[in-house]
C-alpha cells in the first residue's frame, strides 16, 4: 500500500464531507468546550516512514478529552501489566460512557479502561507510580508526539472540575467498593487535567504511531509497550474505543481507534500509519460527526482494512 | 383498645425474643457503629394519653441513622408541600437503599424520601429554608421528643464522613442531573450529622407521636403537619419505610414504620400510640433483627392492626 | 362511622368527577378491551352490614383483568400458606407490571403476587390443587360475589391469547428458572380466562368483603382466609396492588386496593366495607383515571382512613 | 506468511493444551449436549490456497449451536443488506448471551446478530425469503463447506425444544414489541434445528473461508457477500462473536471469530485462512475452554494478527 497518494485522499475526503459542517453539536456539558467554534475541521496522517499529510485545521490545538485515556492507560499497562485486570475488565460496556448501572452490578470494577470509570482507575494507578502524575503525563505525551510544547488547558480542566459531578460520583462510588486507592479529589484533579491536554491532529497522529509500530516510539526508539501489549491495546480500542458506538465504528471503519468529546478521533493502521480527524460537532453518541464519516471514507477509498 | 396492658405485653415480647440476642450483625460499614455492643435491647411505647411504657435498654441513646429521614422530610414537607414531588417520588424502590441504578434510569429523581438519595434531596431542600440546618434539625427533634438534651454524636458523624463514599456518589450523581441545589459537601455534612443524632427509645416513641396524633405535637400543641399530610406520611412509611423489606414489614406487622442501621425501628398506630424498638444487630436487609420480630409480636399480641 | 350517608357521598363523588370522562385511554393492547366505550362510569359500595350503594353504571359487567389476581392468590394462599413465599416475594416491584428485568435479576422469582409474573405463578400453583382450575375459579368468584351468573368472556380471553406475547415470555422465562411446574400453554390459557372474568361493580364490592370481614365470606360464613392471612393480604394490596402506582395510591387514598386494565379498582376498608369504582379510560400507569380520583375523594369526604 | 508450517504448529498447540482436557464443563442445559464425551479435541485449518491441516478429532461432527448464527445472518444480510439494522443493532451487548434485560431497555431490538435474540430475528427474516428455511439453511451450509452430507441432528433440535424456555421467552418478548413477524413456534423450531447442525472442524474451517476470501465461496466462486459486507461481518464477529467474552477473545487472540456451546470456535484470518477448534468442555462464559487457549497460542506462535 506504499503507493497510496495520501494527500490526494485527504483532499477527496475533505471535499466530500465538509458540507457536514453545521450538523451535530459541540459538547455542552463542559462549559469551556461549549464555546468552541464548531466550524473547524482538520485531518492529519503520520506514516511509519515518517511522513505527515494534513488538510484543514490540522495544526489547531483542541481538547483531547477521552483520547487521554489511551495515554494514561499505556503508562500503567507498561508498569503493572496483567495485574491491572484485577481492577478493570476488557469487555465492551454496552452502555453509555459514564453509566453507573454496570459499575453497581459489577461491584465497582469498570468494564474496560476506556469508559470514564476505567480511566479513573488508570489515573488512580498512576498515583502509585509517580510523585507528580501531571508532570509525568505531560512528559509522556510530549515524547510520543515529538512536541515539547504541548500543555494542559487549565481553563478546560477547571471548567470540568466545576461540572464534573458525574465523574465525582463515579470515583466516590468506586472508592466505596475499595477500587480507588488514592485521594478522591487528587485523582479527579489529575483526570480533569489529562482531559484538558491541548493537542492538534498532527500531535495525535504522531502520538499514536507507537501502536502501529509494535509498541515502539518511532521518534526516539523507546519501547512503550511490548509487541504483544501493543497488539492487545489495539484490540481493546477496536472493541471499546468509541463508547457505545464502538461496534458501529468497527463495522464501518474496521480500525482500532479512540475518540474524545472535544471532537477528535484517532485511528491506527497496524504497521503503516496513524490518522487523526478533528471537528468539534458531535453526533448523539458523543463522537465527532464528521470524524466518523471521514474515517469510514478513508478506509473505503484506500482499501486499507484489518479485515 | 384502651384496656390493653402494655407493660405486660412488653414483658412478654421481651421474654420471647431476648434469646435472639447474638444473632444478626451490627452495621460494619460505619466504623463508630461497628463498635456498639450488640447485646443491647430496649422498647418504649408512648401513648396519646401521655403514658410511657418501657422495657430493657429503653433509656440508652443510640445513633438514629435513617430514622432521621422522617424528621427532615417532615420539616421540608411542611414548608414545601406537594412541590416536593418534582424532586422525589412516592413509590417503593424495589431496590437496596443506596442503589444508583434506579437513580440513573430515572434521571436523578429518587423514588421516595426514605431511600438515601431521597433523604439527601430533603436535606438539600432544608438549605433553602434555613440558615443553620444543623441547629434547626436539632431544635425540631428536641421539641418533638420533649427532650432538650438530645445531641449529635460528632464521632459518628465524622466516622460516616470518612467512609461515606457511596453517599458522596449519590449526591454528586444527583447534582449532575441538577437535582441538588446546594453545595455537595455542605449537604453531606448535614446529612451525616442528622444520621448521627443520639436518641433513646423513649425519645423516638415520643417524637413519632405527632404522626399518630393527626400531625400535632402532643407535647406543645404545635401543628407539625396537616391531618392530610400526616396520614400521607404514614402511608409513605408503610410502603417505603424499611428499605427493600418494606413489603415484609407491612405483611408481618401491618404498621407504618421507619428503621435505621443503628438498630432502631419506630412504628405508628394512628390515633393511639407510637412504639420504638432498638437492638443493634441487623438482619441481612439492614433492619434490626430483634426489632422486626418484636414489632410483629406486638401486633399479634395486642390485635392492633390498621388492616 | 355508621352514620355516613354513603349514597349522598357517592352522588357527590360522581358529580365532581364525571367531567373527567373523556380523559385517559382504554387499554389498547388487548383488542377486545380497545373496543369498550370509555364513557362508562359506575361505583358500588357493599358494607359489612349487608347494604349496597351504587351510582352510575354499577351493574354493567366489565373485564376484571388483574383484579382476578387477588382471587386466585387467595385460593392458593389458603391451600399452601407460607410455603408460597418460596416461589414469589412480598415486596413492591418498583417496576412496570410486566417487567422482565427484575425477574432476571432475581432468578425467576417474582417480586409479589400482584405483578403478572407473580399471578402466573399463582395460577401455576392452582394446577397442583385442582383438576379443573377454570371451573374452580369461577365457583370461587361466584360464591364470594353471591352471584351465580358470573361468566368468563371467551372473546376477551382469546383476544389476550393472540396478543399475550409478553405474558408468554414471562411464563417461559420463569419456566427456564424452574419456577413454573405445569404446562406453559395450560397456565397461560387459564390466566387469560381469569383475566376475562366479567363482573360488575356490585359483584366486585361484594367479592372483596371477605377481606374487610376477617377472612370470612359474609354471604355464607365460609372461612376463606384466617384473620391473620386476611390482614396480610390487605397489607400486600396496600404495598403492591396498583402496579408502579401503589405508593401513589397509598399516599392519596390510604386504603388497600387492586386495579385492573379493564378500568376497575376495588378497595377495602377493614371492618367496614368494600368499594369498587369502574371507568375504562386509564392513566399512563394503567389504572382507571377516574377510579383513582373517585377513591381519593371517597376517603377525603368520609374521613375514612387506615392511617 | 506463506511459509508457516501449519501442521507443525497444530502439533505444538495440541501438545501444549491437551492437559487441559478434563477442565471445564459441557453445556448442561441442553440434555443432548450434556451427554457428549468432554475428552474430545480437534483442530482444522483451511487456507485460501485450498490446503487443509488437521489434528485430533477434526473429523468428528459436533453440534455447531451458535456458530449457525453466522450462516443464517449471512443469508439475510445478503438479501436485506442495511435494512436489517432497523431490527437489530451492531454493538456489543455487554451482557450474557440470552439476557432479557437489555432487550427490555431497548424495546425489543437486539444489540447485535450474535446474541440469541438477534439470531432469532435473523431466522425470522429468513421466513420472509424462503418457503423452506430449514432446507435452504442446509443447502447453504453444505455449499460453503463443500460437503453435501451435513445434516441436522433432530435429537439435539428436539432436546432444545423441550428445554428452550428462555429462547421461547425471548421470541415471545420480541413479538410483543413487534420485532418478530412470523409464527413464534415456526421460528423457534427452525432456530433449534439450525443450532443442531452437525459439522466437524474441517467443515467449519471451510465454511468460514468465504469471510477470509472477500465474501466469495472459494469452492465454487459464488459471491456470498460483497467485499464490504464480508469485512463488516468480520468486524461484527470481532466485537460481538464470543458473547460476553468477545473483548477477552479480541484481546488475547486478535481475530474475528464465533463460538458455540457445543464447544466449537471458528476464527478468520482475512486473506489467508480459517481455523476451527473443537472441544466440548466450556469455561464459565460458555466458550470452549481449550478452544480459547488453542487460538491464543495459534496467533502467538504464528505471529498472525490483524493488529
Amino acid at each position: 500500500m506504499q503507493d497510496i497518494d495520501y494527500q490526494a485522499c485527504l483532499q477527496e475526503i475533505y471535499e466530500e464531507t465538509k458540507h457536514l459542517l453545521g450538523q451535530g453539536k459541540v459538547a455542552e456539558y463542559i462549559p469551556a468546550l461549549a464555546e468552541v467554534d464548531p466550524n473547524q475541521y482538520g485531518i492529519a496522517i503520520h506514516t511509519l516512514d515518517n511522513k505527515t499529510y494534513t488538510i484543514g485545521d490540522a495544526e489547531t490545538p483542541f481538547s483531547i478529552q477521552s483520547i487521554s485515556k489511551v495515554f494514561v492507560f499505556s503508562m500503567v499497562f507498561k508498569a503493572f501489566g496483567d495485574k491491572l485486570w484485577k481492577r478493570m475488565g476488557r469487555e465492551p460496556s454496552g452502555n453509555s460512557f459514564n453509566s453507573l448501572i454496570q459499575l453497581e452490578l459489577e461491584n465497582g470494577i469498570p468494564r474496560n479502561p476506556f469508559i470514564n470509570a476505567g480511566a479513573l482507575v488508570s489515573t488512580d494507578c498512576l498515583f502509585s507510580l509517580s510523585k507528580n502524575p501531571l508532570k509525568d503525563i505531560l512528559n509522556f505525551v510530549r515524547s510520543l508526539s515529538n512536541n515539547p510544547k504541548i500543555i494542559y488547558d487549565s481553563v478546560v480542566a477547571n471548567s470540568e472540575k466545576d461540572t464534573g459531578y458525574r465523574n465525582a460520583a463515579l470515583v466516590n462510588f468506586m472508592k466505596s467498593f475499595g477500587n480507588i486507592e488514592h485521594d478522591v479529589d487528587s485523582v479527579l484533579n489529575t483526570y480533569f487535567h489529562q482531559c484538558g491536554l491541548m493537542m492538534n491532529c498532527i500531535d495525535l497522529a504522531k502520538a499514536f504511531c507507537f501502536l502501529a509500530n509494535k509498541g515502539i516510539n518511532p521518534f526516539n526508539g523507546d519501547s512503550i509497550l511490548t509487541l504483544s501489549q501493543a497488539k492487545r491495546l489495539n484490540a481493546l480500542m477496536q472493541t471499546c474505543g468509541l463508547y457505545d458506538e464502538s461496534g458501529e465504528f468497527a463495522f464501518s471503519t474496521g480500525l482500532p481507534g479512540k475518540s474524545g468529546v472535544g471532537g477528535g478521533i484517532v485511528a491506527v493502521v497496524p504497521n503503516l500509519l496513524s490518522i487523526c480527524v478533528w471537528s468539534p460537532a458531535l453526533n448523539k453518541h458523543g463522537n465527532s460527526l464528521i470524524g466518523m464519516k471521514a474515517l469510514e471514507l478513508f478506509t473505503t477509498k484506500t482499501g486499507i482494512s484489518i479485515f
